[in-house]
């Protein structure tokens, strides 16, 4: 429990807009791409292993992002991956970005575990489970 | 009051991923270009001139989506743009997204309007409100 | 023979990069969307049937570009598509980028036809053949 | 002289089309990525403060690429760098695309100095220029 995921990522030129600020459909590019290095350095399950080898994809039904200060190119974005919710099938997400300490955006996903074939949700098979739990954060009611 | 803002886009195979569906943060550029579209057509300010002329950029802040449905390439995408809130310096933005009539995603979205020379929010002028007035959602509250 | 394929695009914020200018590799997504609205458009095949039912890809091969003067958000592109070579399995497209009339990119791109489940290039097929036959640029060499 | 940039990037989900490969426009992202590292930590000079210190942008007016073997998620992409031409105010990068040692593809890129101000070609600076030398391939006509 309470593992942390920490992924910093360079902004670039072409994350940024003609206001020279990172145009905001990009951070979930950004956050895309620390999930799928979380899977593959966290977890130990390359993403790209679980779409072609178990057929499982992991579609995002629902995602909110709180943009607090914005980021230029040249800085580094460190990315704070942790798992708010352990569903059946889902699992909430929350990345905390911040820049030398500060916060600048806050973002929580849901993601689905999908068969491929089928088309419909599955149950997190009992491998992820334990491996997500590392990464759940602990709550205060009694446990 | 209560003008509904309807904008058609086609779902492109550049917008699609591994799994065949719309890549999730795509939704956000779309959302995007119907906004753009919209100050143009709807409020009769294009973006462009709003930023080079008046030197106001209206970053976001705050985006929420929920994905009910999948989209494919070759599908349209009907976006409703509608305003649910109009504050001082900002806007709440409702994108309902449609394919044939069916419901396939919903995006909540905050814009701030921002002095671009200064780098602080300003209060929404008065010509501009007036015209956002005409997309707010009635309430029900008295009103 | 001869005929020209125009589309128009408008040049969104999306596009344009902090130099204010467009970020050039959304040239190629530019084109890219050309030659969708072509293939739908101008040669009655939409590129998603092409892919799902007929199981025929267009992946590029080579690609070349010269940008001539660079393009604005709000500005608006267009495109004019031709054939300048139309082989057994691939096809030279070319399309020149302009700007009230006055150039500012062209690009040459190469396509092969592939046959998707075999990962194989594939003769164009004859319905096909005869659709591109129509764009292709009329050379003075005698036929 | 004959030095070489090597950078690896790994292929993301995001950069994956529908047939399962890598979408060619983003192959132009992937080379951007490697010309800013080269600035950073081959040249010592990082584009954001060669933009907003001296003013001095770095647009490309020419473009070719030649793809000879797609990539596919979870790949490795190398790309070594070289400058195969030095002029007054512009250079020649070359990027050779490889995965395990085997070519993928090539990219040739004409990149302009530009005075931001002036929006004029700029010649290379004197620093700038001594640092591109040590990249620029040696030619054997008997120099």
């Amino acid at each position: 429990m309470n593992r942390v995921f920490v992924h910093d990522q360079l902004i670039r030129f072409s994350h940024c807009d003609p206001a020279m600020i990172v145009y905001f459909p990009r951070f979930f590019d950004l956050a895309h791409s620390t999930m799928e290095d979380w899977f593959t350095d966290g977890l130990g399950i390359p993403l790209p292993e679980l779409i072609r080898d178990r057929r499982i994809g992991t579609p995002t039904v629902k995602i909110d992002c709180d943009f607090v200060k914005p980021l230029r190119m040249g800085d580094t974005l460190r990315f704070e991956l942790r798992v708010s919710r352990l569903g059946n099938a889902s699992v909430n997400i929350d990345y905390r970005g911040t820049k030398n300490g500060i916060e600048h955006l806050q973002i929580t996903q849901t993601v689905v575990f999908m068969n491929l074939d089928e088309a419909q949700a599955t149950p997190i098979p009992g491998d992820i489970r334990q491996k997500l739990e590392a990464f759940l954060v602990a709550t205060d009611n009694g446990s």
